[in-house]
Formats: structure tokens, sequence, C-alpha cells
């Protein structure tokens, strides 16, 4: 390979995760850190480290010439950034062709066309893939109406530049869609610097499914699989599962070969995920997004399959082909992935933060754990309060789920507060276990959750 | 299940290996410690202990009434023995079942049929599964020439109460026969109370190639593929992986169908596994034995399967089927296990013990690490010198090779000395690359082993 030293362009675990398919690769690593994160263990395991600023994201992490700089500074041929804002942030990939390193992602151009998500939706409808009834860019409410007329009620507003939830409003009734014009549109201002808005029709209450696709730049476009992450609580996932449960063979080959078809009409190289919205009544699936960077769940996709697909990232980027084709993909068993934060769901998962007294998740075969915690280690208030994604394989989803529920149940943390007593809640529910998950399944199940006495309150 | 309660009748790692599988399985477990295992980790994670006696495995561990009133007095209505003598024990099959407890085991008839190496031979050999040249029972030194001028020198003479190498000589002078009958004979009666030996043909520098099956009282024996266990010193193992390389497709296939053949004869009920001899010049195997119990090694099947041994083990020792058909299971990619011991390999395997002051093993995608060590813990003196095992699963053997010496790289150990060095040197070796692997590879790669520094010198 020709790269031959990464600077780790992220923290938390998505850092020790590239840092260790680096060490296997043979990859030396540099980790930034900002000030908060001196201590970590992406430090603690890259070869090398290089502080890049203070502890708010959008001082150190998320700053695109800080980060080239750390990268040419530390003589280092390539950028992994995990996933998050950077990693989709096309000014990045534009700046490392400047500087001559490598990213390892997609291109700049990618990224543009599947972050504007009008224009995302464009590429799907011209190539055949669903999507869901509703408008090109719309300047002002009244247009938003008579989008709501035509396509009916609920309608979701969204910004074109959107992502993470944010400029997103669903709208259930006519009288409120000036007001979330409005809203929508300077949210969209402030989170994005652009507040171009469309409407499409709203599916309450459905699934998202979402396609593992990876390219290179041989012309392979090859998928993984597919991916069950409707269980969340403001469009931010909570748990996933790998392969998608209760949807028929047909439309989930369906919607397989719709994200491979987009994916590779754009010649997609790196990994990426195809998003799709699911009608469980109507049995039908429409285009959401894609998503041109490694997702927080690719580990449920590694687990049926085997494949390591931050290092196929590395392959592809250093301009290899994908180490398998599709008929080498063996698809085996199901992975379920919980996510395991720093937050009180019932208290509307009110986040906290501290020192870690006691950390001792569960161990053995067919557990996966993917952290950057440890004990003594000082959760810092400025970042994501993932703490650790906690992923299962079985043969079946029956026995994944025993699996999930027995290994939550070995998860100790003392110190701060955590999602683990809901995430067992929620494994363990009825709704869960024969499947009927939804994107509604967390407001559903949460005034139900009896809450463990909590040790601290203290955010 | 109508198991509720298991007595874990092992230490080290298969103790830890099988309450994590209770754990999974609702099944509550009580260790037996040994005086020196007070504070072990599967005294720690077992809902409860009782002590059995003094440190010596034969004062305590191995003692099949203290086990098994150790059993009855905890309420326990079965009884998992982990691997070793005491799960090859008829006696302990007598005594469970005497006293009404279940075991997680063949039957004693199971036991005591393929635990007389002679009757397993002749079982194998009417089976149709090919057998060394060799003869029954010898009661002199002069028969056994008579044998070994009729197969041919080498020879290997054995005791057919044998395992775990003891009562085994080879003899490639014809003039050594009478020494070696003298020897052997008063190493089987003194290690198993039983001096009858036999002679077989010897092959140099074989592979030992062995096939896992799984059989349960409803007529169903299955096989979860193979393995090489090659690599050995002095009849142990040290590194395994599965599935077994460079052996011509039909030699497996025919060598799976013996294995299950044989385990079907017999009505077979528990995990066992067949072993053989495989020639690789001539591309023929031989019946080499059937151990009637969980391997050390199983964890290598279970990473291409995707199928939880030990918990296969509960539930047809319970009266259930087996959780799958042969046809259910489904073979991916490649897995290789290296044995961490407490030993100096330069210094003939010379053991040590003491504390362990470091103890980090690598973590990440597709390794597995089995272990009863932490980071304070006493390495007794008393026992085995299995550390951890070291599991890693990747799509191809290359790649397995390459993810095992990067996890042994990172693997830190502090305060005693291990075989990590030398697990390194062979699984860089070229011979190990190329698959050229044989009972006398350790013994051909050692001479040219560079030791590091050893920090402790004491035993």
């Amino acid at each position: 390979m020709a790269i031959s030293r990464v600077l780790i362009a992220n923290r938390g675990e998505i850092a020790v995760r590239v840092i260790r398919a680096c060490q296997e690769l043979g990859i030396e690593t540099v980790a930034v850190v900002s000030e908060a994160d001196r201590e970590s263990l992406a430090a603690t395991l890259a070869d090398r480290t290089i502080a890049i600023g203070p502890a708010p994201p959008s001082e150190s992490y998320l700053r695109v010439p800080t980060i080239v700089t750390a990268a040419v500074a530390t003589g280092a041929d390539a950028i992994h950034p995990g996933y998050g804002f950077l990693a989709e942030n096309p000014e990045l990939a534009d700046a490392c062709r400047e500087a001559g390193v490598t990213l390892v992602g997609p291109t700049a151009e990618h990224m543009r066309l599947m972050g504007d998500k009008l224009t995302a939706r464009r590429l799907a409808r011209d190539a055949g893939v669903p999507v869901l009834a509703g408008s090109e860019k719309i300047a002002t409410a009244s247009e938003a109406a008579e989008i709501a007329d035509r396509v009916g009620l609920p309608v979701m507003m969204k910004a074109s530049a959107g992502g993470g939830g944010r400029g997103m409003k669903i709208v259930r009734e006519r009288d409120h869609l000036a007001d979330a014009f409005t809203a929508a549109s300077a949210e969209a201002r402030s989170a994005f610097g652009d507040s171009t808005l469309y409407v499409e029709r709203y599916i309450s209450n459905a699934r998202h499914i979402e396609v593992q696709v990876v390219g290179d730049s041989h012309g392979n476009v090859v998928h993984l699989g597919d991916r069950d992450c409707s269980v969340q609580r403001r469009h931010q996932k909570v748990i996933e599962e790998a392969p998608a449960f209760r949807v028929p063979e047909e439309v989930r080959a369906s919607m397989r070969d719709s994200a491979v078809l987009l994916a590779g009409n754009i010649g997609y190289v790196g990994a990426g995920t195809v998003e799709f919205i699911y009608d469980e009544d109507a049995k039908q699936y429409f285009f959401l997004e894609m998503n041109t960077r490694i997702q927080v769940e690719h580990p449920i996709s590694e687990m049926i399959t085997g494949i390591d697909l931050i290092q196929e990232q590395f392959r592809v980027a250093d301009g290899l082909e994908l180490s398998f084709a599709q008929n080498e993909v063996v698809f085996r068993g199901h992975a379920i992935e919980c996510r395991v934060t720093a937050e009180i769901p019932e208290q509307d998962f009110r986040p906290n933060a501290g020192e870690i007294d006691v950390w001792r998740p569960p161990a053995g075969p067919n557990i996966r754990v993917d952290t950057h915690c440890f004990e003594g280690y000082v959760v810092p208030i400025y970042y994501d309060s993932l703490l650790a994604k906690l992923i299962v394989y079985a043969p079946d989803r029956a026995r994944a789920i025993t699996r999930m529920v027995s290994a939550l149940q070995r998860f100790q943390v003392q110190g701060i507060e955590t999602s683990i007593p809901f995430l067992h809640y929620v494994m363990g529910s009825d709704q869960f276990g024969v499947g009927a998950v939804n994107t509604g399944l967390v407001e559903e199940l949460l005034p139900n959750f009896i809450a463990p006495e909590r040790a601290t309150l203290a955010s």
C-alpha cells in the first residue's frame, strides 16, 4: 500500500477503530487531539499525536485548514476523517487534493452531489429509484402549502444542505406550514449557511433501512447487505441491526439494487450508505439520502460478512481494487448494535459527563465492543455522548437479542449515567422481539420504562 | 432448558468461557476453586463458588467424588467439566448418573469406547475409516519387533489408555524397541494404571488434522469442519487453524465423512473431535483417536461457523436437538488460534509463574481473546501454563496471518515471560506462511529463533 502514515482526524471510538485497522495494515498513525483529549485512548494507541487546539469541535476537529496542516506537519500522506461533519465536508477533500494528501473518503464532487439533498433526490429519481412524492426547491411558505395539498399531510420540510436531523420539520396540520417554513429556513441557514428547503410526503412510523455500499476506482461497486436503523430518538439512531428484519426478500433485493445502481451511476469510490424509508404497510421503499462516509453502525455489516470495512476504505483510497467481488460476500447470521451513551433516557436523554469509576464491558465470543473508554477516563462535556458500541452476533435474530440482553446486563459502568438500562428495556420489549421496529418505537416505549435509581444527577 | 444451575468443574480460561455461555443461556453458575484459585476470574464471574481443596489438581479439580459432592451440595443439576482429564473420565459420568446430575458431555460408555485407543482403532477400522498399519495389543518387546518388521520403521509405541502424549514412544531403530517397550509400559502403568501397549506405523513430520463433530440424542451428528493442529511441541498443540489448509478438497470431505460416520455409529451425543494423521506426500489420512470432550481449540471452529459450541453442548446435554442441521452450517473465512503460555520456548519451553504486572491483550474486530488473566493476577505454579488463547478471523488465510502477527505485536505482558515472541516468529516464518506446517515445525524453527531479552529468569 502506498499510504504509509495516516492522520486520524477524529476522536472517540472511531479514532480507536481506525487506528486498529491501520496497525493491521502496517500504516503508521497520527492522532489529532484537542485540549480535552490529550489523555485519550486514541492518543495512547497512535504512533504519535498532534495537538490541534481547544476542545470545542468547531475550534479543532472540524477545522479543515488545521487538520490538513496537521497532516502535512506530521508527514502523513493520508487523512481518515472517521464519521461526522468533517467526513462529508467537500472542503476537506479539496484541501487534501491541494496539499497532495490522500483523503480516505470519496471525492469532493461526490460529497457535493450527495450532500445537496435535492440533487441526490434528483439523481435517485433519474436512476429509477423510488423517491417520496414532493418538491424541488421551495421559495415561500405558500409553495410549501401547494405541495402539501398535492401530496397530502403530514409532510416533512427539509433543508437541502441538511443532515443529522437539523433543518427538518414534520408538519401535520396545514395551519402550521408557515411557521415551520420560517423555523426550518432559519435553522438551515444557521446550521449550514444555506436556507434552501424542500418538502416531501412524510410517512409516520416508517422504518429506516439502509444499504452499505463500497466502490473502488476500478469500476466496482458492491453492497454488503442492508441494516435496519429504525430505532431512533430525534433522528439519532439508538439500535441498529443487520440484516433488515421482516422485509420481503424482493423488496430487500430491490433496495440493494437501487443502492448499487445509484453509487455506480456516479462512479462512487469509498464506503457509503444509501438510506431508505420503508413503509411497512404498503411494502414500499423510498430513497432518503446517501451518506458519503463510513457510518457509526458499520460493525454490524462487518459481523455478518466478515469483511473489514475500514481496511477496504484504505485499499480503495490507495487506488487498489476491493479485496472481494460481490459474489464472494458470504452473509451469515444476525448482528445487533446498541449505542451506549452517557445519557439519561428518562430525562429526555439528558447528557452527563465526568469520570468513569468502573468500566467493565461484557466480553466473550460473538461480542464486540468498540469504545474509547476505560476506567479512570473522564468523559468531556464537549462531544457526542457515545461511550461505546456494543455489538453482538448470533446465528439468528432471536439469539442475537438473547445475547444482547445478557451482554447489557453484564455491562457495568459506575461514575456516570448511561443509556444501558433503557437499551436493556427496549431489547427485552415485545415490540423489538417481534421486529415491530419503527421510528416511533423509542417514544412509544419511553413512558413505560421504569428507570433504575440513578446515582448521580449532575450533568 | 431444564438445566438451571451448573457446576463448572474446571479452572482457567475454559471456566470463564463456560460461565459466559451460561450467562447467555440463563443458567446459574457455581465455580469450583482450589486454594490457589480463590481470587480467580472464574470465581469473580460465577454466581457462587465452592472450595474443593488444595491446589494440586489431583487433590481438587480431578477428584471425582469431590466434584460430584460439590455439585450436590450447591444444588447444581449439571456439571460442565471443560477439557482435560476429568472431562474424559468415565468415572465422572458414572458418578453423575448415580447422583442424578447431568454431565455436559458424552456417556460413560462412549468415553470408555474412545478412551481405550485400541477399541477406538477397531471401531474406526470396522467403519472403513483408514487406520495406520499396526497391531492389536502387544504383550512383549519381541511382539513389538514383529510388528515393526511388518510395517517398517519408524513405529510409534502407544498406551491404549493414553492421551496427552504420555506413554508414547517413537522408535526409529530396531535396537531401541526393547528399551522403548519397557519405558512406555512403565509410563503407561504409572500414568493410567494400565500398561497395555500397541504399535503403529509412524509417519514423520505428518500433519495433524481433526474434525469437530457434535451429536444430539435425537440421532443427529453433524460436523463443523476441520482444523489443522500440526504446530505442536511434544504432542502439545501450539497453533491451530481452521479450515485445514493445503489439503485436497476430496481428502477433506472424506475425513469429515469418516468423522461423522464414526460418531454416528456409536450414537455419540455431545461435542467431540476425531483426530487424523495426514501424510501430505501420499495425500492419505489415518484415524488417530477421538476426543470425547470440547477441545482447547474449539474457538476457531466457532469463528468460521458462527456457532457457539459450548451452548450446543448444553442443549444436547439437556436432551434438546442441536440448534442447526448440517446444511445450515455456513463456513466462511479462516481462523487461527495461538496458545499464549507462561513458557520460555528457547529454554525448552520452561514454564514460569508469578504476578502479571501488565496485561494488555489486543482488541478489535475479528480478534477474540479467551483468557482468565488480568493485571495483578498471580499465575500459580500448579497448573497448565496456558494464559490466553488469541484467536483471529479473516476472509482468507493470508489475511488471518497478517492479523495475527499484528495482534501478537500488540499483546503486552509484563511480570512473567510468555511464548508470545516465539509465536510471533512462527507466524511470520516462510514455512507457516506457505502452509508448510507439520509436527516437526517447532523443532525446525526453534534453533533459529532469536529470543528477546527476558526480563525475569526465575521460574
